[in-house]
């Protein structure tokens, strides 16, 4: 993994825990509930994966698209199911999508070049 | 197929015939361009579909969600797979998106009760 | 109260039991943690209806604001304090607001004028 | 003028009469800032509206579109160049923007067979 | 106050001067509007600058909710207060929103270490 | 051109060429369309950038304002007349759009100052 998905990584670390810190149950409660969104059920993680990443490019959240990138790519994602994802967003949410598959694509080179995923 | 279903499907008809009279090449390539969006490919067009209902679902755009609903249910998504689409597209979203997940709701029971899709 | 709260609130209810009905954990618990992000806390219930008022002007959902004006008027805010409220949703969301702030007018005199509250 | 522009003027005029009658200060002064917005000035009325216009589109506003379909009718913008906003909003907002474009083409049909605008 | 408070105040400085020494009436008249706004009512500061934070996380607009978490600390709102406002802001606009909350906290912190507010 | 516009142009083609040597042909058909949809038609380049440029601001992407800024400039679009264009975006997309606006700005003083465009 190399430098904008580190940078990425320790940030979101850091700051996850600073949130969770808090004594605050709504937003705790929140943060367990997305990590169960995406577990195994009547559809597979990677299915969901590519549900959550095809979300994020429509709301053309960055951060959000790579973590979903990361994820799927560790979930068996191949390049060309993934550029199939990014078909629907593009088609769906129109050009304002372009910039952040531009970011998606840089994400995705990154994470085939160094042979890792977070 | 029952009321809503109908009255929407005939509109959708009338008015993307209204569309594509006009002499505008780029809103016919457009509308051309997002038939192809879904057909079978690295993913087959259940998985596409979904991938559509949760990126309407996200942009809360009712007459999306219906269309759909609609295709994936054509598709073969069982009702257990559509409520965990639904909750993808609910957790990534927020409350914001409820009352159109009501409507989705609605729509599948429609679909459900009446034995039939467009 | 009066038409067009009662078509919403019947709606509202036989949805929302329609999809609690549906064994989904993720969602189910969505709906509980929604429930209980606007108790008194930190901030009172009077606050965090206003909060979740203008978020729902923002992002243009006129069911919720429907509600959120319901639950802000049963809080006890008063039409000057709506207007308020008002005026930082308009502000910030622009004038694309101002159809939702219509409607948010119409339900706050059906309010006011039905002298009862869902 | 025909149905569908008549009931939304009225609902529109009876509202905003609403909104101006309360003494808020900031909430008066946007809706006359909204006004001043569409006059000529470097740009003229005309090329105003369509920006108004393709503004609203992407931002999927039923209200606001067919407002200025109206307002763009009237300052003179021909059904081709109506075509070539809509091309512009579909693009760049993406087929999410479709159903809004179904309700502007049937606003804009209304107009020229009614041979009116509000 | 420490550095990317420093940096994002500069720029905004020296752009906010840039855009006011244009001629344009609207948009001075709407900066000026912007400012009246939060400013005392039937509403305080407090609870204004709170309505606008909230809103600007469901917009998901990083520079809008730095300066609101500046404003909203400067009228007292205590850590425990801004996580309540967080909550709503996580629960109305979903996980997309998590990314934002990750640098609204970072901003908290940077403030209450600085001991300072712009 | 000076620094942030050359950063901005490297990075957009580096990824361009890489999202077009994939072989997917809804993804190469979109970009071909976008292009097409700026073209000389009913409505000229000008006015149709002077689109592109509102539709950008509304939907709050930097990298369309920076895109469409350039463009716009190029074809002739003056400073007075970049500033209605502004006027139209912040009234309609609200306060949210400012840092937007700042940016856009910064844009338009770096094409003045470099007297280049890209």
């Amino acid at each position: 993994m190399s430098g904008k998905n580190d940078e990425f990584a320790d940030f979101r670390e850091r700051m996850n825990q600073r949130i969770l810190e808090q004594d605050n149950q709504v937003v705790k409660r929140f943060f367990s509930l997305d990590s169960q969104t995406y577990r195994d059920g009547a559809l597979n993680v990677k299915t969901k994966e590519m549900l959550g990443l095809v979300a994020s490019m429509v709301l053309r959240c960055d951060d959000c698209i790579r973590y979903h990138v990361n994820q799927a790519h560790a979930a068996g994602v191949t390049r060309d199911e993934f550029f199939e994802v990014f078909q629907v967003g593009l088609v769906v949410g129109g050009s304002i999508v372009i910039p952040h598959l531009r970011r998606a694509v840089d994400a995705l080179d990154e994470l085939e070049q160094g042979g890792a995923e977070s």
